[in-house]
């Protein structure tokens, strides 16, 4: 039987012409919305024919390689569950997460690890004005190298969250986002409010916040920016986020209330993080050493936080929301008042109900690490998809 | 040339009937003899496979999570071994042994690493009342996820030693018994001996001991469980453990004379365990990270084991079995006197005669897990297997 | 298109007739001039394969193990690599190195570990006298195992690193050697120089220069080692250098005068390593883990290598070497002055100008080990390489 669905994604890719072949993915704001819907399309794609039980192997054999600068279980099993799908061995590179490598160190480690891989992938959150650096020095040593003859590919890099964007999750988001609505058109003037969010810890990444204002608004989305005075995300992404928003259709404005800017909101995105000025000063405290430093910076944050404490998502803000029943999304893990903290990002109640659906949100992350892996890699994708689908070997013998 | 005891193997598996498919492996008395048969049947046809140089790929791609909550380097390396050869990749989920984790934290964590899994392979056997428990919680988060769409298919826990048994280690041992003693049929009224030997360490899972008693006696097996009173195994347990004994054809009793117990024994299986009150309260102090508590319990617990230091399988106890050369098995690794320690559970000389056999006792366990794997996962398996079979693919091109 | 090279390199494997199926891989002088060339070859062909995207999968599916007893990223990514490009999954046996595992336990792990495995690879280079008896444990008792019926096949052992040589690294050396002086041939009489260097750090292993010294001359290399007197290596593998050199028609020679070996020199390979004696006291304090006493050697060899500071290789040195334009090589990482260290083997501009070189040095390291696996894995490799040849299976579907 034909699959109708799947046959007309792969129709919208080839005709879409993107093409990401050996290339690196960074952020999203450094592709086009062609690009974008490819990245999309694909994950569609093999996602059907993973949940349909064919095989999605793209590699004979290959490496992939992870870099975890910071505690991940999530994306650690996103980017392995991508990569084995594809047909590729993971291979982790265990730093030391203290240590800040640079210049030399890195342009050599980049080399020795990529001789035979396929993908890097990158996780740097902890430090705002390092992450998205690392892994541009780390892509451009590769690209050096291939340029030079030391690589016989280019591997690429993928961006699995840096201290700018996230775009695994995003991508993720936006997926959920247009199943929930009835295609990428349905998104079209959607009232969206990402929101801070009181936490009981501090130094969050900025990096989920931003990276969905950078995203959603060029997809036609109405994004309001929620947080509490002085919370504040880097200037440069709120600018982009506006040009983006003015461009494409979609809207972009910031609220410092957030009940206000939950009324009439369709999907409500609530989320703690750090204001940019505490995550420089952390990364400067880090950067030092500096154990006094950092404690007297968290207890100086904590005790704005607790300022804000009102900031949670319950069931009185929710019902603010259009027709009282907003989709809330969230990255996970929450931080769920009563459950994993006393009181937090969002109250029990709240949470429970839409516990499925930020499964459902969550489960399009490998697939999405797995187009990024199949468009970059796979010369002429959509003729190699198509392949794939014709194929149709199914994953179990 | 016609594997004409293969052929045997795969015509008793299709005829026997037993279906795994989807389900979890828990306990080994949660199945039945045909699905236990099944289990065996199947690791042997894999290892025959496997011995003779063909491939035993099942899968074009798939992920096998692994959750090692004890150190493990015999059980970690049977669970890579089974799932490579199946062609799954492993991701280990490393956590923290030191917590306890329950609820909500476990439900999210079981499904986010699920989404591309085929099985998740757990070990935890520290906490008594804990690990089973634990599994049990994983799985159905797996079950709720699937039926309610999260998952688009259900991931099989397989139980790699928990506080209540040790299936994978047991049957392991049941197919080391069958090709000793001529097939399942030749175990029948075999007297076997599973005996508490001394330690000079103390806390070591009830499960392996448990295991054996809930399992030999439903082969018909006459199986004698000796203890110095008061190292008592869980009485739920020993109370089955008769019943199945009654039901199957089998016998059931206990001793406190490890002399006696070996008085004609054919098989005899010394090791050292803690008693049930003693893990009971261990948990307890664990569980409040009472670490002057946990150093007097084992001070209570080594002075205690050395009042029955005598309880040590030595030449002398062997001459006492049938005919002096009753079979010695040991899961590994044994605490051998006056090699891994002064004095321990088994004489060297006893143990250096028996020591190969313990090895070929432990390599069924790989086989063990992919047969687990194979049949909780693999449609029809009976005839998958056949198709496997007549295909004949080499495992080196 | 017919790859003329690749169809060169095929017969003159085949013409060899080396067989090194079912062997370890320990030392290169254990092996003959044809197993040696075999493997350079074997490297050469699978690097030409993968280099021009054909899969290089020998095994359907299979485990290669790696166990390292000392950190390391470049050799761990090789091992992963190659294992990975041959169609093995990588599993680590993950050891405190702080333990000097032996007798039973290493027996017994030794099996535990190979019940499915095809090779294992071990780097232990930190305790002299040790490590390369280490893996000759290991490997007999595999070799036991797989007599006495205990494995169904005898994984091959392969030296990372040990005490005595690094076999891998200095395979790899001598590939990047014949592809800049026109083939095995054109090193005939070539000038290479082994030497000594200064390092802000002790301890580091002999195995290089030692590795070196044992197989360059067999090529037919006029060879030179230099050091300052004390910075002794093992006797036993200097007179065997002398030996083989004499047998091959190459020749060797020790100097004490790094300026006076670099006279003429054709190849410069300067490089830290502990004086013999050293190590021998280090491994003797590592094993009683007397601190105390490793800080005072610490800082004894500290201050010997101080006065040593000038065995830098910059470029007045540079200038002496024939032409002035020697070929640099290391096996990374070097200790760069002003770079990575204050005062170091190399300066800043000697490394910068050969960088790419020690890059296209290092990329060989993953296809010598994929040839050790290959050859000692594989039965009568040359006519399994040629179907692969033939097959020309693309790796990226």
């Amino acid at each position: 039987m034909k699959d109708i669905s799947l046959d007309a994604k792969m129709r919208e890719l080839e005709t879409l012409g993107a093409d990401l072949h050996n290339r690196d993915f960074l952020l999203t704001w450094e592709h086009t919305p062609a690009e974008l819907r490819s990245i999309l399309l694909t994950a569609q794609c093999l996602r059907a024919l993973h949940d349909s039980e064919r095989s999605v192997r793209a590699f004979d054999t290959g490496l992939a390689v992870s870099i975890f600068r910071d505690q991940s279980t999530r994306t650690r099993f996103s980017f392995a569950s991508a990569a084995t799908a594809l047909g590729l061995s993971v291979s982790d590179l265990d730093e030391t997460k203290s240590q800040i490598a640079h210049g030399e160190t890195v342009r050599e480690t980049a080399v020795m690890i990529a001789f035979l891989a396929e993908a890097i992938g990158i996780r740097d959150d902890i430090y705002l004005g390092e992450g998205n650096r690392y892994m541009r020095e780390v892509a451009a040593a590769l690209q050096k190298g291939y340029e030079q003859g030391v690589l016989s590919r280019r591997p690429a890099v993928v961006n699995l969250q840096c201290d700018l964007d996230h775009p695994t999750q995003t991508l993720a988001d936006l997926l959920h986002l247009e199943s929930r609505f009835g295609g990428l058109d349905g998104l079209r003037g959607r009232r969206f409010v990402i929101s801070w969010a009181y936490s009981p810890s501090y130094g969050k990444p900025l990096s989920v916040p931003q990276g969905l204002i950078g995203l959603l608004p060029r997809f036609g989305m109405d994004v309001t920016l929620a947080y509490p005075e002085g919370y504040d995300l880097l200037p440069e992404i709120v600018d982009l986020a506006g040009k983006q928003a003015a461009a494409a259709g979609g809207a972009f404005r910031i609220s410092h209330d957030m009940a206000e800017a939950f009324d009439g909101a369709e999907i409500v995105y609530p989320k703690s993080w750090a204001p940019m000025q505490v995550a420089r000063r952390r990364t400067e405290l880090l950067r030092k050493a500096d154990q006094a430093g950092l404690k007297a910076l968290e207890k100086e944050c904590l005790d704005e936080n607790a300022r804000h404490a009102s900031w949670q998502c319950d069931e009185a803000l929710m019902k603010r929301t259009a027709a009282g029943s907003a989709l809330y999304m969230h990255c996970l893990p929450a931080d769920i008042s009563g459950v994993s903290c006393e009181k937090g990002e969002v109250s029990k109640d709240v949470f429970e109900r839409y516990r499925l659906e930020t499964y459902r949100e969550a489960a399009w992350k490998p697939f999405v690490i797995a187009a990024l892996i199949y468009l970059t890699r796979v010369q002429n994708a959509p003729a190699a998809l198509r392949r794939m689908v014709d194929s149709g070997t199914p994953r179990i013998r």
